[in-house]
């Protein structure tokens, strides 16, 4: 590292530091977890808690946005450079799912490690059913989906994604709980959608919908557990089923939703996710065009599509219902756009710092949390006024998960 | 009561211990509430928890829904022959509305009652703000709104619904929590609907839309806050405010839906609530017709009635949007009825007990839990089956609220 960036670096932990002082508490360093013996503050409410990933440090900061602060860190959950979390039902324990296939339970009371195993060697994320007992992890290597018995983390089933023609396991993409403890998920290589039955989670019944499209990588549970689509990377559109008519198959919606630009190199993967749609419109972000693409929900056509300052990676839905926020790839990542949803417009834009990864909303929407990987921290604003409110000090966050995520179906 | 009676509820008593044994711990008699100092137990997550009102009794069980199971009882709430509640926004504390114009705060970790103040002569329910630091409760008598502190109840700020012309002060029904800590609610004697914004809670600020039409009874805010509608009592509709397009003032909706049908005595008001909505209808409980009322949420135009097995009282949709659940008003009131959302048929037909005031879905909405006032019990259904999961013995339970709303806009 030369001594310029040293220097600039060094700054920057000035400004965070700085910043962290004026508003937040401090946050204990890495090497002082917090204690086994729960301290008289542990006991409280769980429905605001949260947790920020630390991609660079294996380290997840436990959260809170009642007051907008930090409690504590949990270290040594391995390699975090891709991670994402759900929560138990009773919003105590947050199961962390690592790029290097570590699964890791934490009390976010208590704030230690209550359990944590490598289940695979290369995985993105989960899910956990609808009654709260079983995990689900969706894993790159060796592919397939792993079952486990969510107090115990004990593995219940495996269901392999291999085809035993080629001898392919396929990457599982796209994991979203629905209804009824099943489970719902894209193959990569095989272009397919999978529907898991986990009532017995020890023998979980698979329905399986081939020929789905050219290399689904995400997918998304709508909200009400009816919808499951799955975003193509191989061809230009999405795969639609509708599990409250599964005989109708999958079909195909948006086709030909780049049509006629020429799509530009795509510098990261977008996401889906559930939340994506409101007042009768489903917001996706395009692959390889700076838009936000917007459907109709009753005919699945395309209504339009909204030009934005970048390739988009979420487009996210604030819990009100009424806004659209969108965060983009490099090099575009230091801004933020907000779509209202009635006029389908930009009413916002926002520089709010370098490398915004994620962001969350508050429950019911009146603040939302974006990191800031590349400057160390955590803004916290007004959804209402777009005023921040506060900042926290974080190590090269990324991910942002709070407790709300247990009540929600499709997250 | 007569000998034949006193035998009827011995006996029913017994089968409710016998119940209450297999499968529950037992609940703590109503005098040894949860000692003041904290046992271990109290760490735990809050995002399972609740609580059932005991009408008779003033008093109110904590619950909760992973295993099913009663942890205690909080006794000394007042009049609980009306009562409702919400939930700060860590799901720690719940806020008790009482017939008798009592607000109790009640931490439900600990169990004990953390303040109580009579702040009217009758009251029927609240709200709380979006960023959960404002409770609002809405009062029969002397009328208005009150605003309070969530942390410390004290009293901040009240509106006044007199009108200095004729002396009346509206009584106030269908108060309802709007995004930007607003509040939408309806004077029954004025006929009209008011929207509060509480961003200042010692001055808040009102707007108001006059001749919605006669006596609104109840009102509901959608869960994305977009829509207020009031139920009129006073004649045949409805009335909506679209909070995206506040210009366009109040509009009557679904008039006349009653037509062509003698209305039926009305032996219990119905009640509007915001999770009546899914895959772009709405469900309304008629008044005085044996019907559920099916509205298209794009044109708010009557899709059909669906004939059901008396008055309805509550229509509530189950949180994975696939069925609608009905209770009746006496002499119906042992009956449950679900109907299917995509075919609009009733599905189901249950006769779980008598006396059925109120239920309550989990997050998910994987199981139910039905209050069985006559029978002094409350009833865990699995909504999936239909079948009876467990039973918990109450003291003539009514409401039964799960901390889950404290996440939910219009709850």
């Amino acid at each position: 590292m030369s001594e310029t960036r040293l220097h600039h670096k060094f700054l920057t932990m000035a400004v965070v530091l700085l910043a962290g002082c004026a508003a937040t508490p401090a946050v204990p360093p890495a090497s002082a977890p917090a204690t086994p013996v729960p301290p008289p503050s542990v006991l409280r409410g769980t429905g605001d808690l949260g947790l920020i990933i630390e991609r660079a440090t294996g380290s997840v900061q436990i959260v809170e946005h009642s007051g907008d602060s930090a409690l504590g860190r949990v270290t040594g959950l391995g390699d975090l450079s891709h991670a994402a979390a759900v929560f138990s039902r009773d919003g105590r324990y947050a199961y962390v799912f690592g790029r290097d296939g570590g699964l890791t339970k934490i009390d976010l009371l208590t704030r230690v490690i209550v359990k944590r195993v490598i289940q695979a060697g290369n995985s993105i994320g989960g899910a956990i059913s609808t009654d709260g007992r079983i995990v689900a992890a969706q894993n790159y290597e060796p592919g397939g989906v792993k079952l486990f018995d969510a107090d115990t983390l004990e593995l219940l089933s495996e269901v392999s994604t291999k085809d035993e023609a080629t001898g392919t396991a396929s990457k599982v993409v796209g994991l979203a709980d629905l209804p009824g403890n099943r489970f719902a998920f894209s193959l990569f290589e095989a272009g397919a959608i999978w529907v898991m039955d986990a009532s017995d989670p020890r023998a979980p019944k698979v329905t399986q919908y081939p020929n789905i499209g050219k290399q689904p990588y995400d997918g998304l549970g709508s909200m009400n557990g009816r919808y499951y689509i799955a975003g193509l990377y191989g061809e230009d559109g999405l795969a639609l089923l509708d599990l409250w008519k599964p005989e109708q198959g999958v079909r195909r919606i948006l086709n030909g939703y780049g049509r006629g630009a020429d799509p530009l190199p795509v510098y990261k993967m977008p996401h889906l996710r559930g939340w994506a749609v409101s007042d009768g419109r489903a917001f996706f972000p395009a692959i390889g065009h700076n838009s936000v693409v917007v459907a109709d929900t009753q005919t699945w056509k395309e209504v339009t599509q909204v030009p934005v300052a970048g390739q988009p990676v979420f487009a996210m839905v604030s819990p009100d219902g009424r806004r659209v926020w969108v965060n983009f790839a490099f090099p575009n990542n230091d801004t933020v756009q907000v779509i209202d949803v009635p006029t389908l417009a930009v009413v916002q834009t926002m520089k709010p710092c370098k490398g915004v990864l994620h962001f969350e909303f508050a429950p019911r929407g009146e603040e939302v949390w974006l990191s800031c990987r590349d400057e160390n921290r955590v803004e916290v604003y007004d959804t209402q006024t777009f005023v921040r409110k506060t900042t926290l000090p974080a190590d090269s966050p990324s991910g942002i998960f709070f407790t709300w995520r247990a009540a929600r179906i499709g997250l």
